[in-house]
């Protein structure tokens, strides 16, 4: 019973959702303003990937930074240290995941027209996030070795719903069993064009040609 | 908005569940069944650690696993094979959380005044089932190296609430830089009763005191 009402509940919210998802995404076109939705499960490597791909790209594009958190804000100011751009931090007070409503506050707190790139790191879940369209003009999702091959077979819908899946952590391959070809097999199956980036922050492998797909998109949506 | 709505709506559940979670619990104790909530990030070695606690304790007690996942059921058959206990499986059809009304299903169907002790693997996720009373005897989580010794930083509501913390993965300690002291403080400020048991499911390191633990605590619950 409980489960019933709370699916009509997430529909009605999706519905609304949807629709300011779609004005905000119109303003931000107009203001040439390029924003990756940044999805993952907690301690796959969001923030030290962030802080990487930052700092190799900040010199070209004018970048901010909306993080989320359920509570805290210790992402946001290690961020801001190691890169010296303008971070935000949005609380989302318990709710698992952001929605366009939350996007837009920390979008305009940010002044994105300002802003070439800005990337809203989402609260780190791969199930509730999967589901609220934020304007975005990619969603990108981080998968971190350690966690398995096994987590498209696990989590379709997110998987489904990315353009762009990084593999984080890939200096941990030699711990870990990880396949990933079947990996690959797996994600393909539910989203045949998703572009996948193996990379390792730690060690700088594969990050160059991550940032030069960005860097391109980037001018790409701003030519539009 | 959209916010308060939801939060709203959380309430009217939450106040259902933790009834319907204390008729469970009274039940369970009637029935002498000891039931493990068990919470942890998508990928933290869950159904590994799972594995290895059930081989090593199922001679002595009667054990029943209830398996969550969003719509897939690949940990269950990995746990059936590798264990050769009744394994349920349980999908929550997008629900990022059980709550007691699931559980009560799971219990049911696997026949739990049939076993001394149930475990119900939740939705890999640090938020949502944090808020959701199962009716349980113990609260668990897992959390892994690779995760980082800052979560509770980041999920202090889960990491309030488990009686609990099971450290997986520390043959990766190697690899990754995990503060193991940083963390206890993280979580002792928390919550200053939980007990925390560090293992590795692939070394076996550990595993004894978790599994005498459980032993113990299962045998106090049915002699009460």
């Amino acid at each position: 019973m409980n489960k019933v009402r709370v699916i009509e509940i997430q529909k009605r919210v999706y519905a609304n959702n949807d629709e300011n998802a779609a004005i905000l995404r119109k303003e931000l076109e107009e203001n040439k303003t390029y924003v990756m939705n940044l999805m993952s499960s907690p301690g796959s490597g969001k923030t030290t990937m962030l802080v990487n791909t930052i700092n190799r790209i900040k010199d070209k594009v004018k970048i901010g930074i909306v993080e989320a958190d359920v509570d805290s804000d210790v992402d946001a100011h290690t961020i801001a240290d190691k890169t010296g751009v303008q971070v935000n931090q949005l609380h989302s007070g318990g709710m698992c995941h952001l929605d366009s409503g939350m996007a837009r506050e920390g979008l305009e707190d940010i002044k994105y027209g300002d802003m070439d790139f800005v990337v809203i790191e989402n609260i780190g879940n791969l199930i509730c996030p999967a589901s609220y369209d934020l304007g975005q003009a990619l969603n990108a999702m981080i998968l971190s070795v350690p966690e398995g091959d096994d987590k498209p077979l696990k989590y379709p819908k997110m998987f489904s719903k990315v353009d762009v899946l990084v593999v984080s952590k890939i200096d941990a391959l030699s711990v870990f069993s990880f396949d990933f070809v079947a990996l690959e097999q797996r994600v393909r199956k539910l989203n045949p064009n998703v572009k996948i980036f193996p990379i390792s922050a730690v060690t700088g492998e594969g990050m160059e040609a991550w940032c030069n797909y960005l860097l391109t998109e980037i001018k790409r949506f701003q030519k539009n």
